[in-house]
């Protein structure tokens, strides 16, 4: 493709998609595609010839867009949230238009610079230690997801834990500590890591705040201990998947810090509100006491999947677990030591320009239209809660602090198991209907709905349709 | 941003790199930037107030891309290329634009369907065996890149060794296999998979071919055996990172299949090549042998970073070591059994819309003009090759049976260790003159150049220029 076609050609696909935004709402938000429709809809074998990208968007209207759950509508609510916005799809597209592969400086010095630059003013942002500066003793990097971030603390954690693992392997029973509520995450890095999914302790939680106990955390970190395993790592939630509950970051860091564990604070979803002052609080005891920290501006922060920060209080472990330098990749910069190189900050070793999406999202919003974004979803969703609050026919789970509203029509007259067989078919009956899209989770073995606000296309009216549809349904 | 606002920025960012591409040669290739250079020209802080899209492109121009090495200018032949073309930026922003998040079947179907239909067109472009297809018993999925599809393998290898490692952990000493030419990603995965680099054993290489010696392998994992530890994995390379060297897949995997080592074939930047059927006899005894088999389109085929491929013969172990489902992700598309969810085929959860770009590349050239220009590259580089063997200042390594030409200049007069020197400083002379950028390797402990064509933009006058100029500096 020639520049010349790639303005023409790339012009119609900034208009198809600002007509795809414009017409969002006609789509119903979750697909109604059967397993296999959409795949029978495509030729079972590649072409011979080259076709046109007119062929490609014909088709994409024709026979993907009815297999496509349409994440950017206004009544999506399922989930989290996975933003998008303008800025970070333009700055994306420019990623794709340079083409550079940043696995280290020198492939590319301004791909590894302007990430440092970001990730640095985004520590700012959220009010986070010193230390996770890349100018201090620690650093942030940009992950795919939080999945690999958890993982990259993993082995940053055993690494530290004093075994060698990345030269022996494991050799030793290491532990690592969630919560019910803990993400799955955690569990899966315990399996890729070669820790074991049955090496994963399961701390009780409070049952008020659902947050992890500490005091069941020393036990089992003693237990552990008596039976000659290495406590390696404790995952702390700051806004958990399941209902944004907060883990007591402060006292579980202590009791790590006592014994040598890592602490990691898994903040994927909530972590991006302490761009407001006033949730600052949720990120207690995090300077004191995490050796890493992680959210997703692709989550709630109007920066396309996949854009998940990662921080540490001291990224030595982190690099002596993963820095491996064949020939081929040596250079000066590197050898220097002056340089970062990311590619030992990360699973995978090439690296996209990612930074570039997270930039033009800091510039063009700026730290008062962030502000404005996540005040504004939490708004709407105290404004949707008051209103379930208020409804004699639902319950409602408090807290909530942020943009995500838990809750349950109260099917007073049925018992358990069949109120929770009705609200799985309200939830059923409401994404059916093409209207909107929640999703569902349980608490104490009963069905929840949730509903989580935070697309930028997300109004008032939106939310209100959405609680006169449920109440209707329900 | 307005639908209406991105309709009009975006064509400005298309604009801008259509012209980016349209001047790409008035750009030095490698970047001149001093280490910190690119960072302090940008502001400490981040700004308060939002800032327009034009601010953003105005410092892209003056401040980052002195930054910038440029991948995509003809005159690029480091490393391997990392080639982009219209199709695949174009087809990756309309993935930004619908932001879907493809974690499983259930949230996007088609984002799933798509990618199944591609892996399945691209096995059949490049000849591989039926089993690989996703209606068999393996499948194949976008990984982000070579690195993690090896350690996806690994961990696959892993539980199919019988030690249940995803739930017990690694509780034996397992052993890899690599040769001195593998790629330093499968070293990588044994200290993230929890094996440990001093488990991953070097099999010799035959001085001429530099492929694994298939007799050697078979003493090491006898060796292994005797002494209790687990042989679990061997990789096989088509196209060494080097040189791109062939291992004798064939017989490596009659090898392996006798001890029930898992066979990973890693043909991450040649694997492509086979989409010419003369070029097919590079995957000898895959079709019989290979347990998983990756090559990246981001690479070689015209797809921007990231796009690797890698596909199962069974994809049983990987699911069981990768699998898990919590409450939150419940849902019937997924209990039915009849979908894929692709999260349980990789490292992350969440998941781009990864197959637009590849798709959109599939159609826009065909088969045909895939491997016009797989054949077009490979054809330059055999005529680069041809002038250097013809010079008596140079020498040539051979063979070079795809797009990487090895040579270095004779400097018969100099001992061993000087003639390295004088090549190192060539090669730096070479990319400080920002006129073309090439990387090295060594081979048996001597400095070989290493100059890669692959990007539709390089043209025969190019690769002429380099040569003149790389006579001239030599
Ligand atoms: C608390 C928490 N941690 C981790 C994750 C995983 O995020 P990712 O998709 O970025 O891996 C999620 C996803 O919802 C989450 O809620
Ligand atoms: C043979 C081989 N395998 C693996 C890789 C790693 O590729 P990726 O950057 O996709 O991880 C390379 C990179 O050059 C390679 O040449």
């Amino acid at each position: 493709m020639s520049p010349e076609e790639f303005r023409r050609v790339g012009k119609q696909v900034v208009d198809w998609i600002a007509d795809y935004y414009a017409g969002i709402e006609q789509h119903p938000v979750r697909s109604r595609a059967e397993p296999g429709e959409i795949r029978a809809g495509l030729p079972a074998h590649p072409p011979e010839r080259g076709e046109s990208f007119d062929d490609v968007l014909a088709d994409l209207d024709e026979v993907l867009l009815p297999g496509v759950t349409h994440w950017q509508h206004p009544n999506f609510f399922a989930y989290f949230p996975a933003n998008a916005s303008g800025p970070a799809v333009l700055g994306d597209l420019l990623s794709g238009g340079l083409g550079v592969q940043g696995m280290m400086w020198a492939t590319s010095p301004a791909c590894t610079e302007l990430e440092t630059v970001v990730v640095d003013w985004l520590a700012e942002l959220l009010g986070l230690p010193e230390h996770f500066r890349t100018d201090s003793t620690g650093g942030g990097v940009i992950q795919d997801s939080a999945s690999s971030a958890t993982l990259v603390a993993c082995l940053a954690a055993l690494q530290r834990s004093g075994q060698d693992v990345a030269r022996r392997g494991i050799t030793r029973r290491h532990a690592l500590y969630v919560s019910a509520h803990t993400h799955s995450s955690v569990e899966r890095a315990a399996r890729i890591a070669g820790v074991g999914a049955d090496n994963v302790r399961v701390v009780d939680s409070d049952p008020d705040t659902l947050g992890m106990d500490p005091r069941h955390l020393e036990e089992l970190i003693a237990a552990d201990l008596a039976d000659g395993a290495v406590p390696t790592m404790v995952c702390a939630t700051v806004g958990t998947t399941s209902t944004t509950a907060i883990d007591p970051v402060r006292a579980i860091g202590e009791v790590a810090a006592r014994h040598g564990v890592w602490l990691h604070v898994d903040a994927a979803y909530a972590g991006v509100a302490a761009v407001c002052p006033e949730l600052r609080w949720i990120n207690d005891g995090v300077a004191e006491f995490a050796d890493s920290y992680c959210t997703n501006p692709h989550k709630w922060l109007l920066t396309n999947f996949d854009c998940s920060l990662l921080w540490l209080a001291n990224r030595a472990p982190m690099v002596d677990a993963l820095s491996i330098l064949p020939e081929y990749l040596r250079n000066e910069a590197t050898e220097s030591g002056e340089v970062i190189d990311y590619r030992d900050w990360q699973i995978p070793l090439g690296r996209r320009f990612r930074s570039l999406k997270l930039w033009s999202v800091l510039r063009c919003y700026g730290a008062e239209g962030l502000r404005e974004h996540i005040r504004g979803t939490i708004a709407l969703a105290r404004e949707f809660a008051g209103w379930v609050r208020e409804d004699p026919g639902f319950e409602l789970l408090e807290p909530h602090p942020f943009a995500l509203v838990c809750f349950r029509p109260r099917y007073s007259e049925l018992p358990a198991a069949e109120a929770d067989e009705r609200t799985r078919r309200l939830l059923d009956e409401l994404n059916d209907s093409g209207e909107l899209y929640l999703t569902h989770t349980k608490l104490d073995g009963r069905v929840l709905l949730r509903l989580a606000i935070g697309s930028p296309q997300t109004e008032r009216h939106h939310v209100r349709a959405a609680w006169d549809r449920i109440r209707r349904a329900a």
